[in-house]
């Protein structure tokens, strides 16, 4: 099961609305197992794990184990669902590790291999390979996406320094670290303030995987990026989204569409935009996984309103000192009911994960 | 009732992922009724009626009676559920057309309207809103978007001519219709074949309505489209989603994504792609109405698949003669299941609208 979860990242965050999951075939030879048919969701969603994986497997599935990462789908497209493949290609047991929350599925695609005499064995790994299909399970299970927090702190317990734009907090290695979290996220997201003191990117930019780069998203309820920030200018070739109250005649809008952004019409309270019913609109769309890259107020938004599952959080060797930007939170004031679940280093910076107990 | 469905219409096709609802406060003064409060979803899909209408009608909410085209969401984000406002504001009275299927309402709107002692009268004029509301329903409850199938027919049953590239089979007045349809739904599809024979454009040029083009689909298993065409060519400023089992690596793949367009991963079976799976993953993205112009081919298929909700047939005054195409069916051979909703002449043209009986 460890090989097919490490199998699923493979595509992970290329799978479109669907998660990326895997299959793996297994029959004894010669008294050892051998893999004999291997499966991972194709890039853009389909076709699924298990049909790629039996087809590799051919007539040498009838009596093989398959491993799988989430249960087979049990519903009815042209293609027969994935668990009715199982069934007659005549493997003789299924071992699982998450349960599919689909209404669709839920059990049935479970039920359907045990109505037709294969062993069942669920559960298996299923929290390390619930943590791949977080953004699945959270786009099933709580209607938004899987919300990814990430701030780098400075020593002196900083995110920046007032009217400095961009201040380097991480070293190299960090930073590519955030890179390739990018490119296993559906959308990246900010606040209009860090769009207007940084004007970054927000793109992929790791050597062979420059396509790589998700959707951005600004939460700017008045328009005020400028249509000469790299967001916009760049809008054509990385998608740009812009959250926003403000009307259809405004003309930061227009300028804004001939540059390519394209707007997600959000709710104000208070004179803030309505983050829940925005994440709710961005999981209709489609995307599972939101990297949140915003400042202070952004970060203290979501953690107040309970939209963040997990926290990167990466703790630098510089100081900023004077005209710093106090981080929301650091490691020695975590936000509450936040647990570790991993710590790295990168060369002269530390990199703790953190997710939000249920 | 139908005041409120009237309203609705206004934003249809705009509201992105949410559906567009409307709303009406209606009170007594000097003896006859008075609409002081109206609401439709807005542009984008947020705010909801509810919110809007409520902020019009004031004080004068309290005691007087709600309209509502789809009963009043029940779940908690930023902004209170339009159920609890209705409670807020004080109305005596809540008459609703549709009940909303999805999973965190379904009845639990009107749950919370009783619960407060108001008068909840459910179902009224509720086919008339569903008929508008389809494509929302279908999302919720078939998890695929509402299917429109649209095909103009020569009075001796052709829909073409072989090699003669568009021919027109109606006039102007029902040309300009069938751009009124393209500026309500979500997304365009149509075959390849088509794409190759008539080089379309697909958007809606009525005047005053340009910028309300749909997503262009086409259904290219092989990408064949040429970066010629004037689909590919529009592809940055309408947006163009092309339909593949073409690799990652095909090279016609990178060419066209140069121009802008975006892929979507489809599964084949027996050498056509599988349309359920297709239609489920265009839902998925958020689409919920699909108009589709495709030829013969295409609707045939999509009839043998059972996933045709609504046909619009045009029948022109003109002959094809020689080299027609047939068209897959016609006034006198329509598709089974199908029954008369409407029919309207158009000039020279009539145009008949069929209902899939479920």
């Amino acid at each position: 099961m460890a090989a097919a979860i490490r199998l699923a990242r493979w595509h992970q965050g290329r799978t479109g609305s669907n998660p990326s999951v895997a299959t793996l075939i297994v029959r004894e030879i010669d008294g050892g197992p051998v893999i004999i048919g291997r499966g991972v969701t194709a890039i853009g969603g389909r076709p699924h794990a298990e049909t790629q994986a039996l087809a590799e497997a051919g007539e040498g599935a009838r009596g093989a184990t398959a491993f799988v990462t989430l249960e087979p789908c049990a519903h009815h497209g042209r293609t027969p669902p994935c668990a009715e493949a199982l069934v007659t290609a005549g493997v003789a047991r299924v071992v699982a590790a998450c349960t599919d929350p689909d209404d669709r599925v839920s059990g049935r695609g479970y039920a359907i291999l045990r109505a037709a005499g294969i062993e069942v064995c669920e559960g298996v790994l299923a929290e390390a390979a619930a943590s791949d299909l977080a953004g699945y399970l959270a786009r099933r299970t709580k209607n938004r996406p899987h919300v990814i927090l990430k701030m780098a702190v400075s020593a002196d317990g900083m995110i920046g320094a007032e009217g400095a734009g961009q201040v380097p907090i991480t070293a190299d290695i960090a930073r590519r670290q955030v890179h390739s979290l990018r490119s296993v996220s559906d959308v990246i997201m900010i606040g209009s303030g860090t769009a207007l003191a940084d004007d970054p990117e927000l793109t992929c930019r790791l050597p062979g995987l420059e396509g790589r780069s998700p959707i951005r998203l600004v939460l700017d309820r008045t328009l005020r990026l400028p249509v000469a920030s790299k967001l916009a200018r760049s809008a054509r070739s990385v998608p740009l989204w812009l959250a926003t109250s403000a009307q259809q005649d405004d003309p930061a809008r227009a300028a804004l569409a001939s540059l390519g952004a394209e707007f997600l019409a959000a709710e104000c309270h208070d004179g803030r935009l309505a983050l829940p019913e925005l994440m709710e609109d961005i999981a209709a769309r489609g995307a599972s996984t939101v990297l949140v890259e915003g400042g202070a107020v952004l970060a203290t938004s979501l953690l107040d309103e309970d939209l963040v599952d997990r926290l990167i959080l990466f703790t630098g060797a510089v100081t900023v000192g004077e005209r710093g930007v106090d981080a929301p939170f650091a490691l020695a004031r975590l936000p509450d009911g936040f647990v570790p679940v991993r710590t790295m280093q990168y060369g002269p910076d530390r990199m703790d994960e953190f997710e939000r107990q249920r």
